[in-house]
């Protein structure tokens, strides 16, 4: 970090994420973490008591807190000091609405994934964020982690030599039993929204935690699969989405991969592991163990590489906060995304184009691809497909 | 072991596996680890000097050292001392006609895999050793690991619930380049062999290390895949057979199924892991780590169980030599093999019908089934294939 | 955490921490993260330009940005809006005469370990808060993890039966070399005031890493050795302060332990590690892994416990921000401890005497009293020494 | 193994190690697993009916199943046929004597450790073995894991720079509770014997166990401790012997290291463990993990060295039977000393002289030498005492 002088924290809103969601205390944490934003209006639940009961805990201002996010966005367009920027943690089929929303009132947007339920709504974005011009950010958390920075870096460098082989999985185990069937009860509205197909998408396991194994292989791998041959399966019983997917993937190049995704894997947290091999070297990482990566040169002893050691890609060190040895996680990811997305906005502020440090509006496009292509393989009984 | 009588050493032959080759190194030493054999013949080359030679350096009488397996078996048959067991370690392409010779001889043969290079000859014989009535065992070794027993017995005893995900791989590093083109050196015999349709068969990775994947994940679950998509590669330019395979499986339970070998894995050496997922809790086993299994009940802490340790199935006890934290290994493993073919040729000494303690021919048939089935999905573009 | 109602953020100010300083960032960003505090203030330079060049980068007002920490003592206790929290990260010599200064100011005070470079001024401290009636706090940051907060409950309710054996180990290699003799180069700045006994106290790696392993072992197990034998090394040539310890434990029970900790220890990152082992139960736990705790009940397998998991201590719960699987690290104890102390000097604010949340001047006294046992067995070729 | 001619195994006999002793099943397997050794007779116990039940077990001629030793010791000399080898598997107070009866017969002796149950003993042996002319060997079977072997060559060779810290511990959990207190019963035989001073030694898990550490730390480092500080405790009540042992090590050289050794540490199972660091570099080792060595270069990647890889000292590769990836364990190791000790005696046998290949009996008495040192200090109250 070059740039010592100091950046005044940037005004921050959040649309979803209310009472009781995981991952609206994550954004406001991550966002917290560098102190590049500070939190002033909420669309924190759609039924207004909710809303402000929910804003007031987090100490907004009461005119602060939205139960509409329209309303949200036009209001804070109006005011002086209104949010420069809008994180969106809504169930999925809200993303397109609200980015909509926020993009029209020039806005600078940071949106879970995935982007959008439809490939359609997904294209629908980037152009309006082209007419905008605004900043849009996609929450491909795991593609923020030092050490998979420095793995993108590596394969880039060439030290793999040629990708051969790409093996992603990404197991939970949350939904191997039918909870949504109880979701009414607190902790388990997580399940219900995500298996149904109209607040969450068609894509299940495939949407939630599949498309993040996709990027994260094409992130670090700097390469996208030709086509692909999906078996796309649902084991628990009345489930109305996926929960298990496997898939076949071709390279243009020739290489080969496997990608498999399940949330009913038994004993699975939330493991995400990537492994590449080259014609050289192979490197291996482990979301679960994510301050170290495993570095496997053909004929030589395999080394460990870990975060904040001296001799990593500037990339790495670049998205490390403490020394080696203590450990990071995932809201430091989490963060560092945040911490990416402020300097892109500072950026468009002062008028300068950069390249996004963060995933953005191509990656969800072709994540959206990626489960069209998914879907359509597995309905025709895995037959190749194209991406 | 409830029988601690003396039980004479069995007298045994070797064809295959002379100066130089790695599998009759192990084979001789699972042989001798227990006791329960004597080697007084081999046919450890088809060169009259060179078999003169290797049965010399392993102290046998220089009228057992045969060039000819066919002589070989006649002879021993003829001898009132001959031997009662032979072992085959010869390339694949031999496997059937030296079996041929020695069950027409009436001795029991204990072969390596895969049995034969066509389905075709794996069922004749078959056939030909109901009739003659000799045991015959096939050398998958992995299966002898006392903790793959364990994990076995736990399966069949309900302690996974219903089996939703098989997951085997089996990673190598030693073909990642074109080692064959240089295989008149003595040590890359090996890899020109095994790359040479003629001697091996049309199956690379597949026919070497798939077979023993596939069969590790049918001893454990206890089932057989229903059908199969496979993707069939070869990295290496030149090379005659397929060095990386990836193969979805489909099994009648509506279980769902990744196999993937490769012998162009930068780093990996003879890595051979499953994970089996079922909707109670799941098991993951990794030959190079084979003292340890963990076994992961839904939502309980993963438990390690270690190879001697108390309260584990009984199968794994009788397969293990030394007190838990006093690692065996692989040659433990196939000393198991041997010792349990012991028992196999004793009982049929003894005029006795006993289940085999080894895998035999049905896996063996079974194991040729599953890699025509690949090569033919493989041949299809991964076409769905029944088994 | 029960009650959700929003807490104003804590006014905080930081001496010590400034350009460059890795702790100083710590703090900050554990203040930060759970949203509990607002910095308004610092010394975070003797230098006056150099303060104010600090605080400029972090956002402080100017008039703010103190050279002296009394003056911001008196200056901030003077204004309306001053400081309610400060904290202490400066080298050990200062530790004493800054928090002196608060406490009489009547401000709050969370200070670094250790407390102070003598007993006699740790003594002082502890009667001064006493009088004065603030809340004071001490970071020892392990102790703030889940996983340890879990490891303590489980021995206090019995899970390892009675104690035997504590193992507790601090491993670094950053002062394996004589990195203090190019001191004056920046980033070499720490070495030479942790090797200064001007500046650090008598003792080095002891009072540096040694009081964290003490602390920890003594955190969990609920015990405190009742004497000890130390012998006390310095590696590096010309070196000030001893670099690698090592202490043989005897506690009152009768229990044994052993802890030793080193500065010098080739290829370890920051790795502190404890066993403790009792008549029915041991458990580990390694800093570098901090999301596990393995627990190995006798005569039954090791359990893998992971942060998040349910059927963990509350206390395990409490301190943790999201689900297992997600890995928290360094950033999310420390900040732990923040949140913590949050809550100890609402209690005050609100007139409330309630149990201290995080470690204090008792701790930071025994640890004192630790430091010069340890010197003094050393000195006497490690003499048995009371504590 | 550059000389492949046929080597006739060697005539052995087994004093020791009859029916359900673990110790004796480890020496037949492990003489037998290279085909260097063929057993002829035994002195399996000194009932004669269990020594002739033992003898017959494992197919021995009954006029060769002794049930004193002094009579196959005489017996065996006087034969044509008569051992070459004697394998000495006795409790530990039948060492010295068994050792003498065949040593005078001018028989070859591989003895286990500890060598005897005092020092005077242990010199008396070396004395006898000089004068007598036989080859003598310790059962200090961890020094031959082939990554033990590499390690000691790594440091040999300079690789670790000066040593500065040596860490060995060794921990097992089976005499956690006063199982000789059930000695009576079949299999508390060996708890009964081990913490039974008259036949044991005085030195209980120190001599079972703390003698391993102490010769492995001495194998690899290449360096004894000049003096030690002791403390050792007897958890559980009425042991006669000690359970648990504390010592501060010092070289000569400034070196410094810790050394402890349980038989009470809940949860362990035969957990021998080293670490080394040097100047430039440390090594760590695992016994239940032994195909791999981890390297840790000062300021690099720690680097995994696997068993039969490339590279190694050439002591490594000797020692290894079958590739990287391929796990060897416990019997290999054992079966490793068999094998060398063959190649000693058929040294003697062509009246060579050179040098040992496995330890003897200069690691035998510095191994009573550091059992009195640790029993005196630790009845001194841990005071130094001089090895």
């Amino acid at each position: 970090m070059s740039d010592n002088s100091f950046k005044r924290p940037l005004r921050w809103g959040l649309v979803g994420g209310g009472q009781g969601a995981f991952i609206g205390a994550v954004h406001r944490i991550a966002a917290r973490l560098d102190g590049q934003y500070v939190m002033v209006a909420g669309a924190l639940s759609s039924d207004p008591q909710r809303a402000r009961a929910s804003g007031a805990e987090l100490g907004l201002a009461p005119d602060r807190c939205y139960a509409d996010y329209r309303e949200m966005a036009r209001a804070e367009a109006a005011r002086p000091d209104g949010i420069e920027v809008v994180s969106i943690a809504t169930p999925n089929h809200l993303h397109h609405p609200v980015a909509c929303a926020f993009i029209d009132a020039g806005i600078h947007v940071l949106c879970d994934k995935p982007l959008t339920t439809t490939l359609a709504d997904a294209l629908d974005l980037r152009e309006r964020v082209k007419t905008r011009g605004v900043r849009f950010g996609l929450t491909h958390n795991y593609s923020a982690y030092p050490l998979v920075r420095a793995a993108r870096a590596m394969v880039a460098a060439g030290e793999l030599g040629e990708i051969r082989i790409v093996q992603v999985e990404y197991t939970q185990d949350w939904l191997a039993t039918p909870l949504e069937a109880t979701g009414h009860v607190i902790g388990h509205k997580q399940a219900s929204w995500r298996t149904d197909p109209a607040l969450n998408g068609p894509a299940g396991a495939l949407g939630d935690i599949g498309t993040h194994a996709a990027q994260l292989a094409e992130f670090i791998s700097g390469m996208a699969p030709a086509e692909l041959s999906a078996d796309v399966t649902t084991f628990v019983a009345g489930r109305r989405v996926d929960d298990h997917i496997q898939v076949q993937l071709r390279y243009a190049s020739g290489a080969r991969g496997l990608l498999w995704a399940s949330q009913v894997a038994c004993g699975e947290e939330n493991h995400l592991r990537i492994r590449i091999y080259g014609t050289q070297a192979a490197i291996h990482w482990d979301q679960e163990q994510p301050n170290e990566l495993t570095f496997h040169p053909a004929g030589q002893p395999a080394r460990r590489l870990t975060r904040g050691m001296a001799g990593l890609p500037s990339v790495a060190a670049e998205a490390t906060r403490i020394p080696t040895g203590h450990p990071e996680g995932y809201l430091e990811a989490f963060a560092q995304l945040y911490r990416d997305f402020a300097q892109d906005v500072r950026d468009a502020q002062a008028g300068l184009i950069t390249p996004a440090r963060v995933p953005g509006l191509d990656d969800g496009v072709r994540s959206m691809a990626f489960v069209e292509a998914v879907l359509r393989s597995g309905a025709a009984n895995a037959a190749w497909t194209a991406l």
